[in-house]
């Protein structure tokens, strides 16, 4: 059995513990810093053993999962880096990795070792009572080992997630942070905009949408808390990625004033094209995430 | 029994013609411009009669649906203003209703009598094998008439959608112009550009899609032959709905630069409003399209 212990009982923290328990090679211990979501974690049957000592969960974990928000994850590796054994992996679930990856790799350096790690799962929905042991089955997982990291400890972590149901892959830190904004922070942010955009322009529309509208904006139903962290902490991936769809959208507006019938096939070539991608996408997306559900 | 004449048999007009057999108060006679496609109609038992002779379909007609491109609807118009009763009423499906309204209401004019009606339902697919006799249970309907409309004929055309199982709505049809623009011609536009935008800055980012982008940019997979038209006819009002969303875009991405404390707040608030409104939206869409599906 592998001491798994896991740091932050939310979605994704308790997803890990459900799925690992599932995965039946791991004991799972699971940190909570309230007594209540100790107790939470415990009548759920989330882990083998909950409790607020972060001694008590981690001393004894061959692998450790930091599921807690960015901001406070340095504070809390400098607690871990005291307490777990030199031979611990230790991997989190951040949504941006250049600045964890970062910051946590000298904190352990030979007291545990870092490998950062992106499950790409999760929902606008946070919290334990959304967490389920088939969160990441068929979810990409991006792992993202920094230039120290050894092979063996990469293929540990990359072990740990495909136990738990994962597809892994893996990027450098900074390719990984420019591959999100494109595809999930900005679109998360544009997703917000959007509805704030109608909000301001004509509120009164927000009576006759459909499943169209509907769709493209949920992600904007995430944690408010979370979301702001991610954008500002990759915020210059994020501006990067938000420049070149305005100067996108910018350039096919225009279409749209060119005379008929040289304007129409030029906007006509555009939205085949991106039918094109977006079908394809469907295809890869199914096999990637089939297991996926949302509200 | 009413004689109904559905005109086009695509998604909206198959749905229409197998919700009206479902309605059971109706004998539903069909038209394509197709052998082919009057075969499929037959074979698919959609309607009581099918054929490509407009006067075969429509000289007994008391009500008639026009479910073509919006392109096409004056010149198929003008030949069913000869052929339908007089006591007719004749309504559309078009995306986009002053023009559509502007032109039709004068070519019946006492050759039966038009009024303007947008059904909210359909999806990213296309094509009469899509259709589906459920497509409009819940789906929001909106009735355009002009000033020229009589209350009689309005209360028919809302009767005619309600049995459908549309929820029945009545707009100024330049108002519904500028209410669809904002929540669903320039949300299509805006979903191809972010495929494309992401296409051209970092394709590579594609291979690590979840389901939040997935959902954003669903209706990038319509056709782009209805939506390169939809999107020109109704393009000032496309237009105003873009500006104001990279507007808004650039006041968010702002707040990114000012340092925290203070912009952390004004994005978590900014983030905090667009949750709140989405997860209302959430909630009255799910009673308002209880039944649809999606792909």
């Amino acid at each position: 059995m592998t001491n798994l212990a896991v740091i932050g009982p939310g979605l994704l923290g308790g997803s890990i513990a459900l799925a690992a328990r599932r995965a039946g090679c791991f004991r799972v211990s699971a940190w909570a810093r309230r007594a209540e979501a100790v107790a939470e974690l415990s009548s759920g049957n989330f882990a083998d053993f909950a409790a607020t000592d972060l001694r008590a969960v981690a001393a004894d974990a061959d692998f450790v999962v930091l599921c807690v928000p960015i901001g406070i994850m340095p504070a809390l590796a400098q607690q871990l880096a005291e307490i777990i054994p030199p031979h611990a992996i230790v991997t989190d679930v951040g949504s941006v990795k250049a600045p964890v990856v970062t910051e946590l790799g000298p904190i352990f350096n030979g007291r545990g070792r870092f490998i950062g790690s992106h499950p790409m799962a999760g929902s606008e929905q946070a919290g334990l009572k959304a967490a389920r042991a088939n969160l990441f089955d068929g979810a990409v997982c991006i792992v993202t080992p920094d230039d120290a990291a050894n092979a063996s400890d990469v293929a540990a972590v990359y072990r740990f997630w495909e136990m738990l149901g994962c597809k892994v892959t893996r990027l450098s830190p900074e390719e990984h942070d420019d591959v999100v904004a494109e595809i999930s922070h900005f679109p998360h942010l544009l997703a917000a905009v959007l509805v704030q955009s109608v909000e301001e322009t004509n509120p009164a529309a927000f009576d006759f949408i459909g499943p169209g509208f509907r769709d493209m904006t949920r992600i904007a139903g995430g944690p408010p808390d979370m979301w702001m962290e991610i954008l500002r902490v990759n915020r210059a991936a994020v501006k990067k990625s938000a420049e070149a769809m305005v100067e996108k959208l910018r350039e096919v507006l225009t279409l749209l004033d060119c005379p008929s019938p040289g304007g129409d096939q030029l906007m006509n070539e555009f939205l085949s094209q991106a039918k094109v991608r977006r079908d394809s996408l469907r295809l890869s997306a199914t096999q990637k995430a089939a297991s996926s559900t949302k509200p």
